[in-house]
């Protein structure tokens, strides 16, 4: 099937339907992509202290993500080395050892083999550790790379852009003002299109185009417009090379050869200091900021992750496949760690600008993907100037799932 | 596994169990039977005027029935060319034009790309239509064939005999006075077996056999009173014609080699005059009847439409498959349009006649089916006598099917 | 699939995830394991009189168990030898003969077609009788082997040591007096793997710990308590063979080379003449028992039954596959069938132990199950002084499976 679909695969057109609905292509994509690659899998302050844990699923992986009493971070493959049960029940915690509620075999935080009945006098214990996944932490986020059979990408390059656009954030001192789970009936990928492209925002998301530049229409007018922005936020940071005057706002080329990550500063539009539907601050500033009208930073790793994030508040998107079809989609939003709730900040002011936009955007992903569902459905051609950063999606997927 | 399936099928006997369970099967018929036939979509009345539109589905196809400006008639497959959306998300209603919600695509009535948000620039316009079915009328039925690049079998022949058949019934004037639709849990060849035959009827039917003649058993005496009240209703029809005395009564053969439509009117029984529980007419007179006394109009087509069609109303049932082990049927009680419910007639009247004999079958079929998913099923013979039908129905079928 | 799985299998360790996960191995099984086994279907007492029948179905297999006139008992095919159809569409009850709902064939109640409306002059009849099913009684128990086409392993051997150990607990003199059905989120052999050691009881069955030996630690003051206790209930019991003083106690070896069928005493703690959670009776004596302290009579047999038999009441567990990842199990209580509820026998008595016990184990074989669909499982090793029961059904599975 997967041969057959590549073979059919038009450059600078959209995929075939069977990379939406079939299950082989989609079993596939588990053990290429997403068994083999950095994922977003939470917070570093969701594991500050010696014990805290949290774990995470993608497909039928369960991962825990752990600190050590060395303050050592390490992702754990959550089923027991003896007949498989998870070895943690809790979605998050603190925890001394992990203990298998079947027989009791006992594991170290780091995964080592502590006690296992009395089967050491059968086996090597040093042989039935938890299996370990990667991890990586950068800016205050959390990075697995479930697969830890193969020979891992590096982080460095990576990690030394992400560092520094993410610094003056304050992530690592942030918390969860609030998060909302979907189950968009959509494929994953489509979800990635609907992300790369902001053409369909000025019809699909009119609260949105109001706050920022990258929507079609782009005339001469908004350009001029995006760049005095710019300059004005410019003023406000210290580190002025945060914004790049000479791209086109927000339409950051990504992703890009051999680049899975990327990190921008976009100018917001007249009157708006933040990501809210009135344009005014919706929380206290966060991390380093001095002042509110920075324009908005924006991180995207593929395949899970993309961000906005304000002076003052910070949202943080993360897509999950469970099956073709489906994809769970977490957003959260980050305030400075001390705001309190009802003084400091009001959820009816934070939540508005990004749920609806998140969900305008699910209900066009629902809408797409039963559309391509269609028999009679053709791929049809990307435009090369609205939708350039699609068809580099696509050229990434198509990379990497025949990699494999 | 068809191929397997196929080895193994004795003539005259039932098909084996992968036939109705078998999704791969299943896919085939699909593409083979579902996607390359005359399907009946709908009424011509649903889209009398200019811009009239309907949608009709058929496994995942979506397609938009429409009557342009110039009063022709399109069949359009509901799925943008640029990235795969359905341009129209009504069931039903009147349009302008088709405007796709994600990023705006226009189209025309006919199809033609209207507009493209400038992508007429990078792409030829004219080879980005709305990709085209074939839509055909006849009688006041529309019948799509949902695969438009293959070549299409001619309606000639079939058009002919409908139109004929069809001319008095006045259909293009009927209303729909109500529809129920069921979702069957049998494969959609076990209905058509169900109704191929009347031998259930007896015991299955106890209302549907006092109007009827084609039920067991079938002696000498019941013949002789068909055939006089065929004469009864030749009386009443200005075309004698229609009523043929050397049938069997009902028991019309169909499919037939080539034939995948057929028509005739049978006989009611004595006291009958349309088929209601009590005999008595339920609603005014359709079309160009001058009586009632006319027995019924039996109208089918393969794989997905039969009729009954008495001088005051008709009842159509169309069948559409959803999986295997799924079939959707919608039954329509159609009467004249200017007749008033209330005082013309009453559903409770109108409606029990086919809404117990359809759900009687709904129950038999489901039955059936589950039945046939028993391991230990063998394929039994069929009756000679009673159940010629069914066996040309799986003759027509096994040729469609390997044809493919 | 299943080749490579048993490529990769280790001796002594327990089976790859896609064993409990592919549907095509799950078939593979239907086909090999699970319609050619003797399966524990139900109870002599309820098909006691001519006429009594219950149906049984195991996959997509429907059987009846059917006692004819002459007392003979009958496993039949619930599908009619002409379109499939179930003849019998009632759980249980008394029958005359089989009429199939459709077109009446009518079968005797051995099987045997008596009518099929006129197409005995097209058939021969004698080669239409509903298909067997192979049927066996021993000690109050039904067996039935549902493929009657190929060769049945004979049950004589079995027969012998079952009755014997069966004879005085009087299972054809009992009555049902509850059961519960559990839908268990887990594949078969799982649950199995539970059911096949102790070592989980002490932590996850600390009521179960207190009646039995069986579980770990097992000391040497363990098992001379065990001793003294087995040598109390032969004291009690006419056939102090039944007491096996050399085994270890309840961790009798099961299932062995070429049996699938096991039966042995074993003796119950300190205090405990029943399985309850006091010790203490919860019924009138079954059978032919003199006292109550005689141990618990275990019986077994692969693929599909188990059992502990108190003096005073019996709890039977029958399981039946649905699907690789679900398992139906229902556990019944059996006492003398003239107990009377509220005076003889209280429910809130009787229940508990094994309600508790069993639902406990569901509980950790479907976190076992979810474990393994996990992909970073490795089966793990088998103890083998703990788990040689588990590693025993394992090696019975992989040669069943491999024989198919």
């Amino acid at each position: 099937m997967l041969t057959r679909s590549f073979a059919a695969h038009r450059d600078g057109h959209a995929l075939a339907r069977e990379f939406h609905l079939d299950p082989e292509i989609y079993a596939h994509e588990l053990t290429t992509i997403w068994r083999r690659s950095w994922l977003l899998a939470g917070l570093s302050s969701e594991v500050e202290s010696a014990g805290d844990f949290f774990t995470f699923a993608v497909g039928e992986d369960s991962i825990i993500v752990v600190r050590d009493q060395d303050g050592q971070l390490h992702a754990l493959h959550n089923t027991c080395r003896h007949r498989g049960m998870a070895v943690c029940a809790e979605p998050a915690g603190n925890a001394r050892r992990w203990v298998c509620p079947y027989h009791q075999w006992s594991y170290a935080l780091d995964g080592q083999l502590l006690g296992s009945g009395g089967m050491e006098r059968q086996i090597d214990a040093s042989a039935y550790g938890l299996r370990h996944a990667e991890v990586f932490e950068v800016g205050g986020l959390v990075f697995v790379w479930p697969d830890g059979d193969v020979e891992v990408e590096p982080f460095s390059e990576a990690q030394a852009e992400l560092a520094h656009a993410l610094v003056s954030q304050g992530l690592k001192h942030a918390k969860v003002a609030h998060q909302i789970e979907y189950r968009v009936a959509a494929n994953w990928k489509l979800i990635w299109e609907n992300n790369r492209e902001c053409w369909h925002c000025h019809v699909g998301h009119p609260q949105y185009v109001k706050a920022n530049f990258d929507s079609v229409p782009d005339t001469q007018q908004q350009r001029e417009l995006a760049l005095a922005r710019a300059h004005d936020h410019a003023l406000l940071l210290g580190d002025a090379a945060g914004v790049d005057e000479h791209a086109e706002p927000g339409l950051y080329r990504f992703p890009a050869a051999g680049r899975w990550w990327s990190a921008n500063r976009t100018p917001l539009g007249p009157g708006f200091v933040t990501e809210s539907l009135t344009g005014e601050p919706v929380a206290p500033l966060m991390g380093e900021h001095s002042g509110y009208d920075i324009g908005t930073l924006r991180v995207r790793t593929v395949p899970n992750f993309w961000s906005h994030m304000s002076a003052d508040h910070a949202v943080l998107t993360r897509l999950l496949p469970a099956g073709p079809e489906t994809t769970l989609v977490r957003v959260q939003w980050l305030v400075d760690r001390d705001a309190v709730a009802g003084s400091d900040y009001e959820l009816d002011a934070l939540l508005p600008f990004w749920q609806l936009t998140s969900e305008q955007d699910w209900d066009l992903c629902q809408r797409n993907h039963a559309g391509v569902r269609n028999p009679a459905y053709l791929p049809g051609p990307y435009s090369v100037t609205r939708e350039y950063n699609v068809a580099a999606f696509v050229d990434w997927y198509l990379e990497r799932i025949g990699a494999g």
